[in-house]
């Protein structure tokens, strides 16, 4: 295997000294570039374009093509999982995803098939050999699954949700039957991410998007023991190249330190922790990554660079950052914000290291 | 005026000494409570039933014919306001409330009114009127109203939002379109409030519900300076009566000590902070009010009384503390086991006042 011609983003997350911070946004390939909705369209529905392995791969290269960035991350969904499970997803314009045959009974739970990632999730591993192949080493491949309590809620609920209610109600009544769905979700996700990365990804993130919603106690229980009982049972290297493994819940600032001792590599964070007191917090144990407002990327030039500063400065000296904003780009955003917001980091990180 | 006959609430928001700790629910007059969904019925639509004063009174006082609660809360929405600013309010099953005339110009917020109390709002006075009435001094009643920030966010993006793309586009492009429209929110909020202490609320409540979507100089700057600045144009008492002030920020956990500076006497805590570590960082300035989580009442009975028993240790030896939800109250909790939640918080938290 030839070496990675850009390797700052595996030597950040593993606090190795680097020449600038290495940057990329989480749904880097996605609605804001003109040329994936006309892949988009191409495709047809959003769910064909993710079992599309050639544009699959288009897509998750294009925003490399554009902009000067340090990594790609995989294009698909975290939902693929459930949908393997036969949960039937399908998406609604705008009302996010949806499930056919949301979970409703403990019986249902115990039916659920551990999906084959040769099979079921074939397309997924397709991909990722092919953007593996067509990147030619030029940045790493990140490849990733949402945390098994996200994925639950989604299972649970039938599609997004405001309160959580049905899930809440089957923690609290039938702690059990979560914690089996739980399971069967974690022994997926550590099939699917192990073959995702012996088929070619360099690097693990873990997206527990709504981890937050619960209570200290309970995020701990039904959030992250899970995630913690994944990384370690994904392997730590694969083909003598140690693969990083990051861990973000969003609104979960509270619990950094419980975070950082998950076994992860890196802690993502999100906009409404600052990345000072993270870094005072957690900085000698892990790699942080983040954080920036997406809302940012709709602000003049100056803003855009005094913010990148801000952030530059509040992680201060020395490896271990990874550049990111706090959450997904949103779609509206201008495309020259993005040019100005990578350029930034570049620049702006230099004095950081030596 | 005759005194309150129940003043747990009162004292315990000034931290003075109670027999045992007061509580209450957000949303406590609301659907899931068939009384309520009869009388939501009779009225026709949601706002119709907000705006006719001896309906909402009704709804507001038929929990407390039901539960054991310390404070009685006027019946009401968050969004009187910008209706009464002419914005054209209205409600959508399931999608939540949205505007008619969102903001979309710096100009249509220029041309914004203040709405008058007396006029536009006059149902909202003539309800908290009826409301003190027909309390007879039996519990206090807790007047309320949004914050600037949460009002506007539902002002610029029509109704409810998943990412808030449009009102931060606004924030980092027209800062001071964003700040013309939140001080003209503030001086209706401060004529609000200050007429409902004059009809009869006895303490007050800021709902800053969106804030926590912030980054914590954002916060600071678009939401907390606005509410502060409220507070401090507020009565400190009305007819020789402190009238205390909570505030409270969903998602606001990182940021306690800065809603403790806000000049408020308390400070209202989600169940995603843990109780036990607000009390250490703000306690000695504040009173706390929270924290269960609302999805804890669809719990056994046994779980109910253990997590009532850990936030009432958690909050520990002292005044202080008023005992809530950490939101408001979910739609299909069982009424038995609001009965089990506050008469546990009665029995269990006399150990903890002398």
């Amino acid at each position: 295997m030839a070496p990675l011609q850009n390797d700052r983003l595996i030597k950040a997350l593993l606090r190795e000294p680097v020449d600038v911070t290495p940057v990329w946004m989480m749904r880097q390939a996605g609605r804001y570039l003109p040329e994936y909705k006309k892949v988009r369209q191409q495709a047809g529905d959003f769910m064909s374009l993710c079992q599309n392995p050639e544009l699959a791969c288009e897509v998750t290269l294009q925003p490399l093509e554009r902009f000067d960035l340090d990594a790609a991350i995989l294009f698909s969904d975290i939902l693929t999982i459930p949908d393997a499970m036969g949960l039937g997803l399908y998406f609604t314009t705008g009302e996010g995803p949806k499930f056919e045959r949301p979970i409703t009974s403990t019986n249902m739970v115990e039916q659920l098939p551990v999906p084959c990632p040769s099979e079921e999730l074939r397309y997924v591993m397709d991909t990722v050999s092919l953007v593996r192949k067509s990147l030619n080493n030029r940045v790493p491949l990140i490849g990733f699954a949402g945390s098994p309590w996200t994925l639950a809620t989604y299972m649970v609920e039938g599609g997004p949700s405001k309160a959580y209610e049905t899930i809440k109600a089957m923690m609290y009544q039938q702690p059990q039957t979560l914690h089996l769905l739980l399971e069967k979700l974690s022994q997926a996700i550590v099939n699917y991410l192990s073959a995702q990365i012996a088929a070619g990804a360099q690097a693990i993130m873990l997206f527990d998007t709504w981890g937050g919603v619960l209570t200290k106690t309970a995020y701990q229980e039904f959030s992250l023991d899970y995630m913690t009982a994944i990384i370690a049972q994904l392997p730590r290297a694969y083909e003598d190249q140690i693969i990083p493994k990051t861990v973000f819940t969003k609104n979960g600032g509270q619990w950094l330190e419980l975070m950082a001792a998950s076994g992860c590599d890196c802690v993502g964070l999100d906009w409404m922790t600052e990345i000072e007191n993270a870094k005072q917090r957690i900085g000698d144990k892990v790699a942080l990554q983040g954080n920036m407002d997406p809302g940012l990327l709709f602000a003049p030039v100056e803003r855009i660079e005094q913010e990148v500063a801000s952030i530059l400065k509040g992680f201060g000296l020395g490896p271990g950052h990874v550049f990111n904003l706090g959450h997904g780009i949103h779609q509206h955003t201008p495309i020259e914000s993005v040019t100005v917001f990578i350029d930034a980091v570049h620049k702006l990180s230099k004095p950081y290291h030596n």
